[in-house]
């Protein structure tokens, strides 16, 4: 039997993935056994079932994942990906310790160019290994980890750093927005080749209000996604009251910065008429809960902020605060977290979770017409999980296990715009080791830098 | 150069370790780099460091670890193994729903000998590739799960459940403790065979006082661990006072059930009279943080219990309310999870909750003296951790990546008691894929029973 979605499943693909177990993603649909997925160039042609070889349309190459789990690929909505440098280099430390101490010392005198660009190779590696295929990032020498996210195959919205003081790349901080605007307008030769160029605004308390604004306008004006930290930490909360006299929602409402096209990044400290404010502008939603956990800044209201409609994607910020970029362990802990902060274990159930680490991840960065579902016509960005292990053996239910059980070394092969990045575990498109190698020799250079700092 | 604590190094041991970062769990001492552990029998002989191979004392075989963490195997102080049949089958429901609608009608109507021990098969397949050496395990028909960890290799304490009312394999509740002593008896032929076998009394609601001191009476004479749930709900503690007038663990304290042999698993809702009370009778506890959250039962007050002195071990409990049996979810999660609930980072520091993994987890088990930490003298039960890998690279500080950043998958190899459990992740005590393929047969018969359950 067949049971196709769209014509073109019967002329010849590319590529058929066969023998699966396809979640869609599309809302309401359920897992499809026997399913397949058609992919002609950089998209999904047709998807539907098979139960002999013989039903299968015609492929120039087929894979048969033996009953493993075809689903979108997982989308990263906030990441610092060359922040792999200063993974575990300082931990269990306050925020603001932490941040003054080790990481804006770090950052502002040992990173290069150089530097940023084989750290985001390295943390390419680590999220195709993981199945992410599409991550937001904001860091400087943003034009490095677009070299490496390119070159690595994933799609990515990658974003240059605004902060109101000298940053990586940016010693003369009125310089802040011409960087990022020459940053946007070289991203055009990379237009329709998976990367979006755009800015990111660290936080209300590290960019004045001339700069947030000028930099919203800057983005506006090119219909870009627009992303700012956003009451992290209550510190951050009672420095922008003490600054403003205001709370921050309702501060950056004052300065027009909240629309639709707007990602604030962890929002843990909201009150119920800052979260209205949020869903009532359209404002998308990243929630990074290990991270948060980890400099315990607090558990943002997630299922408060879906109630209200609000778009919520899943990020792991970078690996310098969580120590890792795996979004399995976001999923397996915003979904268990939230139900013992509300006691109550029916708050976000496991299909929930995956849509956020998939279908709502899209949304929140603009792309949910494009990808975040497997849906005939748009980009062939999907991952294949291994089921054939022991830690997800017996299955009841795919999405139980996606969330509380699997991990991100159950990705066996991961595609994006139809190219395979992974296939059997083995990455395609870097060198890992090679990268690896120069990072833990040059890490020693860092841990020694970092030795000598001034312990103020 | 050799450093060795012991002079058996320098015989001929059975196996050599060598070229690991070797993290022995003794309080305060530090990573070893370029360190080996030898190993004679069941045993450590000797452990150091050797800068090049003609430094290496003799071994029949030796494996060169190429820097891989060596570290004392993980020790889960809590599982119900069997419980691997009922993973994902009912997920994000009340605790009580959960329970009354689904296990224990499935436990009494389904399970039988063969597939417990079926169960625990699989389940010892995931824990050893997890880098679990020790378990504590407590169920019904434990002589079947008993006969499984043999075969696997792993050391447990195996505890056969008690309950007053019927269960799986003790269809009349007054025979639970002769069962349960029958089983205690039948495990003398496995003395020094890694396996301790003792009872498990389920809870105070589920045990009437008689039963519990009757239990208690059985383990003590024999110096054995009492296991029980303890203070697990707010629902458990309301029904517990409702009954006695008192709460939980002053109840049991009245029944003179807590002393140091005793293990109270989870733990959640202490006061601090409680928490003074367990510090001083020696009791042991098993936190178990992935399964409270995701049945929303709330956080136990570990920081404040390990301030008091208490032996504090990590468990997974099982796949039924967890959904998985990995303790370095339990790590990662226990870490981040005390942060932000004591809104304090520097609550539970990386290497201390290696340690609960590891030398405590093996105090709360009784078994501080025979494992716990790579020393000469003690049993061989250890792991090596595979570092060369995206997401554990730089590498600053050992402890960091295995609490924020490793996944069971990392665990490249382990040994239990001088025998190799898994080398280069290859099983090689058990049959994993003929267990899991009959487990997924017979899970589609327990899924077409659970759908005939009555919906009360």
């Amino acid at each position: 039997m067949i049971d196709t979605r769209n014509d073109k499943a019967m002329s010849q693909s590319d590529c058929l993935i066969h023998n699966g177990l396809v979640l869609t993603l599309e809302p309401d649909e359920d897992p499809l056994n026997h399913g397949f997925v058609a992919i002609t160039g950089r998209k999904i042609a047709a998807i539907g079932q098979a139960y002999g070889a013989t039903d299968l349309p015609p492929a120039r190459e087929t894979l048969d994942v033996q009953g493993g789990v075809v689903m979108p690929g997982l989308v990263n909505t906030h990441c610092h990906a060359p922040m792999v440098w200063f993974r575990g280099l300082a931990d269990d430390l306050a925020l603001q310790e932490w941040l003054t101490k080790f990481i804006f010392p770090a950052e502002a005198g040992w990173l290069d160019a150089e530097k940023v660009y084989r750290g985001a190779l390295l943390a390419a590696a680590e999220m195709i290994r993981g199945g992410v295929t599409t991550v937001a990032d904001g860091y400087f020498y943003e034009t490095e980890v677009r070299r490496a996210f390119f070159q690595a195959g994933l799609r990515a919205v990658v974003a240059q750093g605004v902060v109101d003081f000298p940053a990586p790349g940016v010693p003369e901080p009125r310089n802040n927005l011409q960087v990022a605007e020459e940053f946007i307008e070289s991203g055009a030769q990379f237009h329709g080749k998976r990367l979006i160029s755009t800015l990111f605004c660290h936080s209300a308390y590290t960019c004045g209000p001339d700069t947030l604004q000028r930099a919203k306008d800057l983005t506006r004006r090119r219909g870009l996604p627009f992303f700012i930290h956003l009451a992290e930490s209550r510190t951050e909360v009672a420095e922008i009251q003490r600054r403003t006299g205001l709370k921050p929602v309702v501060y950056l409402d004052r300065l027009e910065l909240l629309d639709e096209r707007t990602v604030a990044v962890h929002t843990v400290w909201l009150d119920p008429e800052e979260q209205e404010l949020l869903a009532g502008r359209g404002v998308k939603v990243s929630h990074c809960p290990e991270s948060n956990l980890k400099l315990a800044a607090g558990v943002a209201p997630v299922p408060e902020l879906l109630a209200r409609g609000v778009a919520v994607g899943l990020g792991t910020d970078g690996a310098a605060s969580n120590n890792n970029l795996d979004l399995w362990g976001e999923m397996s802990l915003a979904a268990r977290l939230h139900k013992v902060w509300r006691a109550d274990p029916t708050v976000l159930p496991a299909a929930q979770t995956v849509a956020l680490a998939t279908r709502q991840g899209a949304e929140v960065l603009g792309l949910g017409d494009r990808i975040g579902t497997l849906t005939p016509g748009k980009e062939a960005d999907l991952i294949v999980v291994d089921l054939n292990r022991p830690h997800l053996t017996p299955l009841y239910d795919p999405f139980s296990h996606l969330v509380y059980a699997a991990r991100a070394a159950d990705v066996r092969h991961v595609m994006v715009a139809g190219r395979w990045l992974m296939k059997d575990r083995r990455l395609l498109s870097l060198d890992w080791p090679e990268t690896a190698r120069y990072v833990s020799r040059q890490s020693r250079d860092l841990a020694a830098f970092c030795q000598k700092l001034p312990l103020t």
